[in-house]
């Protein structure tokens, strides 16, 4: 079996490969009469690219989106909309390096060993050229949020590279897209671009921590016990390429907490809703969301193209070493962003219809009323 | 829609509440054939079961297991397998405390917001004593991969109670049956038992770190994109009640390593097979097992029910304190830790059975071979 | 794989072999706040279970169902539905005939084949028992429409047993209830008195048309293009035992005619909503619903056991004779009726509940008006 | 929800309209190594594609389909496959007459009602022209199956065209391709020629029944209860457009049946493995296949867009007249042929995939053994 889509309600099977004559986002159960069009998800398209900055990989490519289907008058019309993008730039260039040899810590060896048959041109399918289509994809998801939960604002930054973290002391909503890095601490930007600079120079990579946060979503989405929003959001970002680690509010630094210190008190709000003193929860509590923010973090790991040598094998079984030549991101958690927002908009709108499909009525309605 | 299914091939529908006459697995795809019998998932049962020791709540339950469907001579015969555990400690207790008010930190609110309508009693459907039809269901999966990948082995530990970690020198396999933590370092054990006594007298409660390796299974496990292998165990370790983070190798950390560092070098093992210098990747890489070991890692957050006294609102809105009295674990992560095996296990069947869907012929055959 | 699971948001997961412990049907995605108790279900229960009258089966079972989970204080909370029927008579037979050899035109000898272990007792899972399950789940559909959508009424009765049909110039639906053979024409239910006598004594079985009619259901249900109403009703009926052709509205006798008979010509109603001049269509136009009666029919082969000496072979590969004691249905089409009016319940239901989650709003709300 | 996905394992989702830029079918789940190119599909989409005869539409489409990812050198790598086919001939002609009124008999009226919105020109997605996808996805698992299952032989014809049907003592299967109506009976074929030349003339249309053939099928094939081989093909016929009526085997005359006409005996064959004195069952058996021939039927209703003048009503709720000129195949069920084939393709190789997954070996491989 092979598995290339998700979600439960809005369903996003993502196709091609890195060097093929294109790929794209075929998504089935798009409501129908939302109003869409390809320069708005070319705008997000746009976030994502690669040769941005120099701090991403050169390979250019316009990533323009073409709406093949589902689409009318500028209007979905519920049927499935499919969204390719096609590749330019498939540089004819020397693959007998990482033909025979397996880059190590990429997927490289595991393609080979499952498939038997791998397209080596650039990672094949198992490039993050890939998440072009999921970013295609979360534009039009955002643009059904836009029109069926208007409030919903989603915003995805670094707040690591490598040992250097933000200071939370010093984040700005702002800064987030004057420098290359979605950095909200305009000190952390700067000091990160010198590291960069160094770690480019000297042919290495290095790993990252990406926050995404959704304001504004309704209470009571999220499906317990096996499609809580908690776990679709942690599966999402789990399959990014190069993603270890997914975090959900106090995340692996609840193990740390009292119970005590992690109650999140509650009150009654100005509006008459509850309010929380804290948010440790992340905006989720048994799978379902509270009405704050949701706030997720995924770690994702260096880079495996590297100019570093290193020990592998060739697929014949011989010892080898190898050396990535080619135009890589020296950290690819930089372009993960865009990505981040998307899966997240594309699960919170996939909640949302879940929600109705077994509570009814208008989006994020819940049936408990509160006072 | 409400989602209590889990798996691909091997799908488990948990039912069931805390406190209503039953609890259990519905699975089906188990393949027919396997050798099961109710002794073989009781024992898995007694390992989570409460009341063990000082350390996890006081409720009294044999859970005893019944298989009433789809086996037949011993042996399962591809049909469904029902496996119904009957609850008997419902205590006939007062429940007007959380009846009205909302535990902070616990599903209690959220529940109530989505779906209008919630079974009180000892938490309901968000209860913990859901897991146990997990591990019910998890004795069922192992006994599948005993006969069809016979060399695996799942072991569970605990790696972190609150501030206090393990040290990994002192590592001893043998030691985490020996303690009522599933701690491989008899030091920290010594160290936890203290620091709980203590806890548990104040009535407050603490997260903690779970850890779940397997060993021996085979390379070329795991369906992308998204059906990766550690998406898959993942949104398994998350959807269990009260994890935050879950983490695969290198986890969260990986941010922290160059492209250089993080680079298992692959070398030829004495087998003829890949095999690697280290493990940062914990067995997988592009979604796929290489064949070392895998290794998840999730943090649960402090059980909510707390003898301390918090701020809180009622259903009818108004302000309130809350304090929670009953029989609750102080560390929810320790009973965390079968639970945990038991979706490792679940989730390294299913994948054996869609290896074979899409790649064909014995257990854990791959296309590609290496030299 | 092995699916035993049906439905999109409703899914509803039999489990449970005909001489096993027990049987029953696992819901999920049932809507919280339905009220629902025991009896509301039996009462459907009552109408199929065996030994009603003497063109039934004689095994005397009570079907008593208990819901052991997802309902509190006589409403579903929106957690899974366990419904659980006990079998008790499980008689002490002889089974040494069908232990050995396959019965000619039954699921004997293909399930032997693919599993390798048979349940040979009373046909295990193959056995019509399996439908009590349905009928279960389906009495549940119902509660959640008389909710939800409280005009729809669906009604099941048999049109033909071998070769009596009934003549619909005398269709009574009050007839239906009154005699044994769910028959809207009470002449032809004497007539069908008469021959099945005559066939039961002879001790060879029976096929039979079953129909079953939904009424008051609203425009706009059905998900194409694999989802459509149609497909989902066709595969509902198909999946029950013994069912070998299904047709919605003309069906098959749909080749005769031209597209100018077969034009159903619509008109504006009194209420200002479309009408039509006729119903070749049985409701369903492009998979979706047109707000006219629902109309699916099926066929029903006799019972495989019979009292007839048949050919047949031995597990071991010996050739044999076999004639079928016991107690079996001479016409198993006559309890398919409120089996049939179950599926037709079921994916009513589900086909609300998808409607809603990709249209949103109210039960059969559409989105294009008309005038 | 929106459902354009069928199948378990080997998973086809279609997208397009009838005049957007291009429809398509994503293929997720074809097993790597598969040897696949353009020409291996276009072989049958040009049997399916329209203008090839008159008595099929006029349009003049190429149906020419372009692989754009999965496959790799030559091979399939076990990512998904999308094959587009783009649209050439979108002739630009004056819609007006359907844009606002609706085709009596055509899904115009309940698309416009569930969505609100619809792509009138030449029926959207509700368009016949969908099915060029189906054909195309049919290639790929042709293709599959000759590498996985070798001896399987699928083959559609008709057998009846309005009130005009075959005799089968007349059946030559070489006849099939001779005849511009995929009949197997020369003498049939001569008359429907003359039928359909009058019926074309006279702008009328008409029904007709397809009957489709797998032989080689292994025995073992089918997972009861819901997904049944049975179901699933009956599904995939009723899936298609216009279809009505769906039979398996003896289909509806198996009402007219007793037990002991309906029962297939059992021999042992010259093979050692069963054989059965006759094909009652259509070859399945409880829903799983029994190695004999596989027999679908299903009666497609004849096209609603006709030259006679028929009443129906406007989008603004006005009484009117319609008459549908433009280029319509006066027997639908002729092009329906080719997609009947692809579809049982699609259902047995989906069926041999979850054979493997969950009872594992070689393909077709069963546990249980006779003799």
């Amino acid at each position: 079996m092979s598995i290339n889509t998700f979600g439960h309600l809005f369903r996003v099977t993502t196709w091609g490969e890195s060097h093929g004559p294109a790929l794209g986002a075929t998504v089935d159960g798009c409501p129908p009469g939302i109003a869409i069009d390809e320069p708005m998800i070319q705008r997000w398209l746009d976030l994502r690219k690669p040769g941005t900055s120099k701090y991403t990989t050169q390979r250019r490519e316009p990533d323009a989106v073409k709406i093949l289907s589902g689409v009318f008058e500028g209007r979905t019309t519920g049927t499935p909309v499919q969204l390719m993008i096609e590749n330019t730039d498939q540089r004819s260039k020397d693959y007998s390096e990482i033909m025979e040899k397996f880059r190590p810590g990429h997927a490289d060896i595991t393609y080979w060993q499952k498939y038997g048959i791998r397209d080596y041109r650039g990672g094949g399918r198992s490039s993050a050229r890939e998440t072009a289509a999921r970013v295609a994809a979360g534009g039009l998801a955002r643009a059904a949020l836009a029109e069926l939960a208007p409030g919903i604002e989603i915003q995805g930054y670094m707040t690591q590279i490598g040992p250097h973290g933000i200071d939370r002391a010093r984040f700005d909503a702002e800064e987030i897209g004057r420098n290359p890095f979605w950095c909200p601490d305009p000190q952390a930007a700067e000091d990160w671009a010198g590291y960069m600079d160094a770690l480019r120079k000297s042919g290495n990579s290095v790993g990252a921590i990406v926050e995404v946060v959704a304001r504004g979503v309704p209470a009571g989405l999220g499906a317990p016990i096996y499609g809580k929003l908690d776990t679709d959001l942690t599966a999402a970002m789990m399959s990014i390429n190069a993603v270890k680690g997914v975090e959900i509010g106090e995340g692996m630094a609840a193990a740390l907490l009292t119970g005590e210190e992690n109650a999140d008190e509650i009150f009654i709000g100005p509006d008459g809703k509850p309010a929380y003193s804290s948010n440790h929860a992340g905006g989720i509590l048994g799978g379902i969301s509270t009405g704050q923010e949701i706030v997720v973090r995924f770690a994702v790991k260096p880079t495996s193209s590297i100019l570093k040598t290193r020990a592998t094998i060739t697929k014949s079984g011989e010892q080898a070493e190898i050396i990535t030549k080619g135009r890589h991101d020296p950290c690819v958690g930089i372009r993960a962003v865009p990505v981040g927002e998307a899966m997240m908009a594309c699960v919170i709108l996939d909640h949302i219809l879940l929600n109705r499909g077994q509570i009814g009525g208008a989006v994020g309605e819940t049936r408990g009323r509160i006072g």
